[in-house]
């Protein structure tokens, strides 16, 4: 495969649900489960070149969606800004001594780290 | 228009990408300058009718992404989120002294904001 595992993979948390169920199917067992294009194959009942295909075609779909919307690039953006905001929080959270406050920044780090799932 | 401007402007701003460049065209007329159908067949020389269709088909294309990826709805959460974020910072603001520790809480906001465009 010409585009590493890693990619895929976020490329599917993002737009796995724009695949048709077939395209899914394969997609998983290929990329999640690491079956090979031979073994899916067997599995399925359908030719090599068939899951070749259905693969290529799932990764140009997801491509596909990456260039028009460009979620994964927006999310990278957005995990910058919640690592720096994290950071001043840890900063602030040295300068301060009462226990109210530290409690409070530590909420605040709570709800920020959810932001970024 | 069965869907009102509102949930369309925002359909549009997170998935127009997705439309063709003539759905785009009509959609923009449409609903971001109120053009209606007549005018819209008059100024591009196309029936009625084919403004109507385009524009339904834009409707259900816009609509047929957010049912799949949800990606208002996970920014209404976001939303949510952040202005709790800013509602704490306030609160903390509110309970410190040092113009050190309010300059680094004003630095938070403004990064914090930028999450939610």
């Amino acid at each position: 495969m010409s585009l590493d595992l890693f990619k895929m993979n976020i490329l599917y948390d993002y737009y796995g649900s724009l695949l048709t169920d077939k395209q899914r199917e394969i997609f998983k067992m290929h990329y999640l489960n690491d079956y090979s294009l031979g073994e899916i194959s067997q599995s399925l009942n359908i030719s090599r070149q068939g899951v070749y295909d259905t693969l290529k075609r799932a990764e140009a779909t997801l491509k596909f969606y990456e260039e028009k919307l460009e979620l994964i690039k927006k999310h990278d953006i957005l995990t910058k800004k919640v690592e720096k905001i994290n950071e001043l929080l840890d900063n602030l959270y040295l300068h301060v001594q009462s226990e109210e406050i530290s409690k409070m920044i530590q909420e605040i780090k709570t709800i920020l780290n959810e932001l970024n799932q």
